[in-house]
């Protein structure tokens, strides 16, 4: 029985497919790229295609036994650009995914949503997932109408399908300037003597999860989530982008290099802040964050300075 | 200042128009039909055209003060079938539109969303606009995004547009046999000697809304609602198809006709209740329906009795 992953060969995909092969799974990954472009462990079968087409995905499921959709074509900030692409790029796919997975023994199937962006402007914090979900992002939008039909599914076709919804994962393989991952752009952009900006007075308030961690709580939610419910992936902790900035000044001290930041006005489309509450994933598995943020960002910071030794940045 | 009409030549468009031409507007209606297949009344212009075309729409809007978005290509039944059309042929046009006026001094927007299937199955009864929203036909996930759309433009570019949610309409006008619209459809049996499915014991039970009652309270919103806000048009009533068909049976009496019924199992898309509380649009603009269910049913039973005096059934 093999455990497919759509979208596999990303930042969470990478450390997700890690995470699957410590369990023992045999992982198959999906992905629109080449396969000679797609770098992934030993044993990992790779698949190229497009999810959207019916046959394509029809033979692609045939002795599958769990799912893991991770596939998105867009950011925040290039749906705010683009709304009809993030429409169109990311609403069919997962869709004729849901669709055509009805059709297969599927044990259990996970979407992965964006607890950073469904809930919108936050009525109350820690962020439950009861509270009302009014994304102020086209992004945020088409991640929450993919719940929907992964909920709809379910309700009638019986689909075991779960939403996980992250807040904002950091760690080794993100890459800056991409319109998403605050960590990983201000690594960036302290080792390439680059401005920071920052909207507002310290900037927003974030809820950053390891990228190790969140790994082990989708293969948590794929074993012991209840289908048809979604689940927040968060710490309970918030961080404004200053505190974020003061770690990774500590950390580029040893390098004899300082952050440069530039301050600029509140933007309407970012929400204050953002952290989750993940009471109800711990509570039916168990799982809890392992990672200290001062340890991630350090682990973080490292890979970043390899990745300049070897003319990343 | 125009009052532009998005898709206002179908069964609710035709009933709205009058209602906008009664309070002295000055109507516009875009549609994608041509101009000599579609009938409107006399002083109302007609614009043919594909609002998800950019160049078309901000044409289109030049001199417009009031949207009313109606337009939708699917129904309930069809976007089961295919849920990718639903997505495709609904999602970018109304995106599309909303974008463009934001690039315009619009007075107010109203998009027409659906009461009856944004709910999903009723936690409680009758339904207020704070009830979770969990649609289970893809037509509900994709009124329901849109109503995403809506309250995010409102909220990023100040977009004054406002989401209305009716319950099941009916009235003269309304066509049978097209997966929705249950009075229109049973009535049509009825005069046609064709059976009449209800599904499950007594059928599902809904909140049926008056075609003209819902013009006025759409008129209602346009000039008293809340940007940002969702308000439910419905009766706070409601009737099994058993109920409905038996009104259809006194008037069928008449014509010396029977309703012939078959029972069939309840099925897994139809939610069992959905009636609607509208007392928060009646505390912004005094709306409420006026028409009783029995002189609705009798006017719209006329109607039917009429088309087929014409040969339409």
């Amino acid at each position: 029985m093999k455990c497919c992953v759509i979208g596999g060969t990303g930042f969470i995909g990478s450390h997700l497919i890690q995470a699957l092969l410590e369990t023992g799974r045999d992982v198959l990954v999906i992905g629109r790229k080449e396969k000679n472009r797609v770098n992934l462990p030993g044993g990992v079968a790779y698949l190229q295609g497009d999810v959207s087409d019916a046959e394509f995905i029809e033979n692609a499921l045939e002795g599958v036994g769990e799912i893991i959709d991770l596939a998105y074509s867009s950011v925040p900030k290039t749906s705010f650009e683009d709304p009809l692409n993030d429409i169109l790029s990311n609403l069919p796919s997962s869709v004729a995914l849901f669709n055509a997975a009805t059709h297969f023994p599927i044990k259990k199937i996970i979407y992965v949503s964006s607890g950073g962006t469904v809930y919108g402007e936050p009525l109350f914090l820690p962020i439950t997932e009861d509270h009302p979900t009014n994304p102020i992002s086209p992004y945020g939008i088409t991640k929450l109408a993919l719940e929907k039909y992964a909920k709809m599914y379910f309700r009638i076709k019986g689909l075991p399908i779960v939403s996980v919804r992250p807040s904002n994962p950091y760690g080794e393989m993100q890459i800056g300037f991409v319109g998403q991952g605050f960590v990983a752009t201000a690594m960036a952009s302290v080792l390439m003597q680059k401005e920071i900006r920052i909207f507002g007075e310290n900037g927003t308030v974030r809820d950053y999860i390891y990228v190790g961690d969140l790994a082990r709580a989708i293969v948590a939610a794929l074993e012991y989530g209840s289908p048809g419910e979604c689940y927040n992936v968060g710490t309970s902790i918030g961080r404004s982008n200053l505190e974020v900035i003061e770690e990774i000044a500590v950390l580029a001290k040893k390098n004899a290099i300082e952050p440069r930041i530039s301050f600029m006005p509140h933007r309407p489309f970012d929400v204050s802040a953002n952290i989750l509450d993940a009471e109800k994933l711990h509570s039916v598995s168990g799982w809890h964050p392992l990672m200290g943020f001062r340890e991630g960002i350090e682990r973080t910071w490292e890979w970043y300075v390899s990745q300049q030794a070897s003319g990343q940045y």
